[in-house]
């Protein structure tokens, strides 16, 4: 059932630098041990780092570069400056088909518009999106798109669902997920014209997923669907506020356990349910953004994680490369790009109109 | 320094009615003592209800209507089929000085439409706005606009500045409250246009508030700023994310203290510092959502919730009365929108184009 398969690691993307990226292929590898890595960057920093890790170092190569995207340029600098990067490199190879999925903690306004130019959004895309990982009270949904644009079209709706839905059967084994499209209340007539008119095409047209309606922002994390889709602004604010908030209570949490020493001997003895939750909560365990709608798969790290969140980013590049994500997806696309111009071109209630804006 | 104050309340409005709107006024009076109330709704049900709290029934006047809004009448029929009702009423009374604010459980559309029909937006005024009290681990803040709206303008989202900071002056009593635009990011680049443009705008215009400039949805609960302002769609599902948030860390809670036997002891010896928290992240404790930009307060309490929860909205509403909220806050928006038409006119860097969208 398992592949091998190819990582290439932008090797000086994030904050860190090659120190967590080695250290979380290192970690990747000891689940998934047929995994092999292309790592690209300074060859003598990376070689250093690998020196602690033979098990790793057996499975991986280096390819040298020693410029690098800053994690402050513009995509426009990044763009322009950008050939022979370590993230360019790593694009590269994906495209080349030396790798089957690339890794990056780097900048992500940079890293997006690369892989735009690089391997291309895929036939009928206008716009990729990222999608995060969201944990629920059930297991995880995914959530599209939380930041690779500002507002969307209906048809840009569209095709976030269709991109969830193929990530979801990726990675949750369901053949037909259950979508929702998020909303500030739940009936037909709420939203802006954009989201009417996407339910309107989801709702109306048939398509390998389930769609269930608009659902709400306290719902995503009740695990009531497998993926989510908003627009990229309320979708990176949802995402950061949920971070937030879970932050906000741990803090809450801490101070209500230190006010009376039997709460504190209770915490003490509690302490393995508190561990527990951390684990549930810890940020690291739901690490990487993967850019969906190119001809190639991408998996952004938070620039600021260590090792262990980045081990997290890698074993989802893992999971998306086992199966054949794009594939499927294209096809799905095509199918949907196909019925929406055919109920374009006939009569009907559905109408087009919304996506000249 | 405390007046007597009169709130008009909606005695119909919610999902529990006359009950949990009695018995928040109750609880409400308990703490402020020198506020009188005047109850539009059935007779016979309001009274019944007073009859079991003599000391609010000495500070209460009925006025009986037997029609209502229902909670899922669309605002255009509410609107054709409102006058006289409950809602109506209440509003009207805030509108002839009867009553300082109105309260309602009512259905937010309906409300809202009759709230700009009754009491007429303030001068200059586009939108209103609706405002969220937020807990922070500081304190609390206001986000406006959780949904009163969809998309804003650049001198919309400068408005919901200026009022988000008159409702911080009164409610917090800080001269000059911070303000922060939330944004997908932090540098000057990153957002829609309309919202580079109210930054633009919030930075370089001298207004009676302390402008920090971009912040993520991660820093609403750090309580970084005493106003967070942003579009309706992305607030309203911003709050509802961290309300769902919230609700599913307390769910990992209970299940990671449930797993073994010694958990359990030192959860119950941890119940003092457990309730704490419960009553931190309890929704009701901030229920309560503000119009602003009217001639006049309303506030909107959620319609499900219980008489502590309507209680919280009481006091809001009284917090808010007695101060001069809003002739201070006209005088504000008056000299903001002089100085945007100043700048139009003339030359420099703040163009008024994005206005025109």
């Amino acid at each position: 059932m398992s592949e091998p398969r190819t990582i290439a690691l932008d090797a000086m993307g994030g904050d860190h630098g090659p120190n967590v990226v080695v250290g979380g292929a290192a970690l990747s590898l000891e689940r998934q041990p047929e995994l092999s890595f292309i790592f690209f960057g300074d060859e003598a920093n990376v070689r250093t780092e690998l020196e602690h890790v033979p098990a790793l170092s057996a499975r991986s190569r280096i390819v040298h570069t020693d410029t690098v995207v800053g994690m402050d340029d513009k995509p426009g600098q990044a763009l322009r400056r950008g050939k022979g990067t370590s993230l360019w490199l790593a694009l590269e190879a994906v495209k080349n088909g030396e790798a089957h999925v690339a890794v990056s903690a780097g900048n992500t306004g940079a890293l997006m518009a690369m892989s735009k130019l690089i391997l291309r959004p895929m036939a009928g895309i206008e716009r990729p999106a990222i999608a995060a990982i969201w944990p629920t009270i059930k297991a995880e949904c995914i959530v599209l798109d939380v930041g690779a644009n500002i507002e969307a079209t209906a048809r840009q709706l569209g095709d976030f669902a269709l991109m969830g839905a193929a990530m979801a059967r990726a990675l949750f084994h369901v053949e037909c997920p259950t979508v929702g499209l998020l909303n500030i209340g739940v009936e037909d007539m709420k939203g802006a014209d954009e989201v009417r008119q996407a339910h309107a095409w989801l709702k109306n047209t048939d398509l390998p997923l389930d769609y269930i309606g608009f659902i709400e922002g306290d719902k995503i994390g009740q695990g009531v669907v497998d993926v989510v889709v908003v627009e990229g602004f309320a979708g990176n604010i949802a995402l950061k506020t949920a971070e937030g908030t879970a932050r906000q209570i741990s803090e809450y949490l801490r101070q209500a356990m230190q006010r009376t020493w039997i709460s504190q001997i209770g915490a003490m003895l509690a302490a393995g349910g508190f561990r527990i939750l951390k684990e549930k909560v810890d940020p690291r365990r739901s690490n990487g953004g993967t850019f969906l709608g190119l001809n190639g798969i991408v998996v952004k790290s938070h620039g600021g994680t260590d090792a262990f969140g980045f081990a997290s980013a890698v074993d989802l590049a893992y999971e998306m490369a086992q199966r054949g994500l794009i594939g499927r997806l294209a096809a799905d696309l095509e199918a949907f790009h196909h019925k929406l111009d055919a109920s374009a071109a006939g009569p009907g209630p559905v109408s087009m109109s919304s996506q000249a804006r």
